[in-house]
């Protein structure tokens, strides 16, 4: 009788797999981590010697959502500006904020958005920022998957004095964590427009040195490529192509102002994922990415929500509505975008941004990332389409259980890594300071 | 010492004066289901004496949010057909499955759309559906205040053989509801194109006897319009104004595809309230509707979500963020829409919408139709600005308690006017059964 660390039972579990097979009356056995078993309760129930075994009841056990961009450090300025002109936004309210960030209250508002993800089914994000050790002991506390590097730009920024001090500290990451499965490191440098030349082909040179890929902002506004236009002659994208960036497997947040010339260039990169962030473009007024194009140049795409400035929540399921909606709106065609091809996006595409091939279903050999919702919620009653459910009827607060590498990392409202009452008293105290030196 | 009947303390309520005062450690009094008194708990703790007192603790009271267009039962049809292009949807799924609808099932769904909609903060809706008694009776069930009317087509409907018959309907319900608070009537021509002249005025005529509003879906989709102008050469907007529709109190909804010359015809309309409807606009890609113009223009609107097939939820909140997201992008404009302006739509445009001027606000003389929401939530930390928490971090979910004219019909997860597990039982049955049939 073969042995397995979890046997979970569930009325529903969505695979993912190539076939997008659903299981009725399923169960999943995991060990050390990783998918052993996967098909129908009668089958595996009789067979599988589990030392936890747990009946999640009337629920959908779904692969756990990625979360391919965000800045989750950022929910310390959720709510704080909005409905403001980008650059009055940035200039008047994030930046001065920003300048009072320190290694501390990253961590704890980083934990804040980790805590937000895994409420709502999320088991991985992408995230860039500053002090960026610190949102890694986040994750550590928190128990989320994280890639991550420090955001480098070609100014001094609250955390490093200059961008080789931001490299330094992606060099040392990648190093301490290489041993930690669930996280992995990304050189980050900002954007185009944020950095310089030799930055970027030092970025290039680390990532290539040390195997690992590149995530930054890309062509996010029209006024970002009339910019770089103008100061190089080049849209971002050709920009990067030029000095070798897409040579590198990278993920590339937003692309939503592009030309045609800038799509075949994607097509033709190594292993680019674009990025998507509908509810930032769209409260920014950033502009529509052509999402349904690329997907069908075969550019492999993502979902992400940005940072809580800009959204104002870290919540996939409101992210793939979105996604599903807008370009619907866009197209004039409601045939456009449905509902697998976005949940595609939030799981497979964000294993794919991940560049972590384990990722993004539930079959024999992957991790077992997961989360459940129950479903006897009142907006996903009835259920005639379950992937229908999780892009245009959920919101992502009828998750029951999100659970990493087979660990439960959240089970009916609790956290089980971490105090959140306590962190919710030191987010309280935190702001309160931050207010009261604001004024 | 004054008596009330309820007496509610928590830490912030919102009230949507004229001031959008936020108190803070405040106290609701409330007295036969209208608000006596709003203040400070320091003031009105010691003051009034309460047959029922309530700490809710951490939490944020509104007003409840009214959703002003909707049909309840079409929760039957959530996820049901997604993705299609509008003819074949309407054709192929929509139309062969309400046929199948007896008042039964029109009931027990309405029910399961009054359930999520009081689960998620909704105290008032405007409805327009088949078998219109069971939905008002569903409505009692539940305890929320309703504004409804029989839809009137030009052909037999599953409910009535005929439009004489749908509007004897709506004299009848006018007549048995008119000792009940919560329920109101409006004559329901369903549109312009699936109507007849004759039966246009027929409503109008019964509108003007009864004093009852109108409702109606006007200018949906571009289609609508080119429809319009073959048949009657005029818009469909020009067109209702021409037969006098829009001399009467009249709730219109979608307005999506609408010239300049409309735009005037609504501003000089007596007493009309535009419904936007922004996620069902977007999912059948019927347009963005010129809703930051129409605000300039002084027209007064309210927000819906229209029904769970178009939708596919019932909440407020959502549309709430989708309304001020979608106008953003589309205005190219990040300042278009602010929360407050989108929170006034769907609190006192919804209450203009049903006519009704003792809603939308917290104000004493006014009916305690509030709600709650849980502000430890780590999607609403921390809480800078409320009302922005309201529009672009809250998902709904947080919803603790919610209630109508004082009475508590949501409590926690649970609602106290009817069984919650044996509607889900019975939902499954019918679901199931309806399936077979289809077969």
């Amino acid at each position: 009788m073969p042995h397995c660390t979890t046997l979970l039972h569930a009325k529903n579990i969505l695979t993912q797999d190539s076939e997008r097979n659903l299981l009725e009356e399923a169960s999943l056995a995991i060990h050390n981590g990783k998918i052993v078993a996967i098909g129908p309760r009668q089958e595996l129930a009789p067979v599988w010697q589990a030392q936890e075994e747990r009946d999640l009841g009337n629920v959908l056990v779904l692969p756990g959502l990625i979360n391919a961009h965000t800045h989750a450090a950022m929910t310390l300025l959720r709510g704080y500006a909005d409905d403001l002109p980008l650059l009055a936004w940035l200039e008047q309210k994030i930046f001065p904020r920003e300048a009072q960030l320190t290694a501390e209250i990253v961590e704890l508002f980083s934990l804040l958005g980790f805590a937000e993800m895994l409420a709502t089914g999320t088991t991985a994000c992408l995230d860039m920022y500053l002090f960026q050790k610190a949102v890694f002991a986040a994750a550590k506390r928190a128990g989320i998957r994280l890639s991550a590097g420090e955001g480098v730009f070609a100014f001094p920024s609250a955390s490093c004095a200059n961008w080789q001090e931001a490299l330094a500290i992606t060099e040392d990451l990648a190093q301490s964590t290489s041993a930690e499965s669930r996280l992995e490191v990304m050189v980050s440098p900002h954007s185009v427009y944020t950095t310089s030349p030799e930055l970027l082909t030092a970025c290039l040179s680390l990532a290539q040195k040390r195997n690992l890929p590149l995530h930054l902002h890309l062509s996010e506004s029209p006024q970002e490529v009339a910019q770089c236009q103008q100061s190089h002659g080049l849209s971002p994208i050709a920009y990067c192509a030029e000095r070798g960036l897409l040579t590198q497997p990278a993920a590339l947040a937003h692309v939503v102002a592009v030309s045609d010339d800038d799509l075949k260039c994607l097509t033709e990169a190594n292993a680019v994922t674009v990025l998507h962030c509908p509810g930032s473009n769209m409260k920014l007024a950033s502009g529509a990415a052509r999402i349904p194009e690329m997907h069908s140049l075969g550019i492999p795409i993502a979902l992400g929500t940005d940072g809580a400035a800009s959204n104002n929540q870290l919540n996939m399921f409101l992210e793939m509505n979105r996604a599903a909606l807008l370009h619907k709106l866009v197209a004039k065609n409601p045939e456009v975008l449905p509902a697998g091809t976005v949940f595609d996006m939030a799981t497979l595409g964000g294993a794919k941004a991940l560049q972590h091939h384990d990722l993004g279903s539930l079959e024999v050999g992957k991790w077992a990332d997961l989360t459940a919702l129950d479903l006897s919620a009142p907006n996903l009653l009835p259920c005639y389409a379950p992937i229908s459910h999780l892009v245009y009827a959920a919101t992502g607060h009828e998750v029951v259980l999100t659970m990493v590498e087979g660990e439960i990392l959240y089970d009916h409202g609790t956290f089980t890594r971490f105090d959140y009452e306590a962190l919710c008293q030191e987010i309280r105290q935190i702001t309160d300071a931050l207010q009261r030196k604001a004024l």
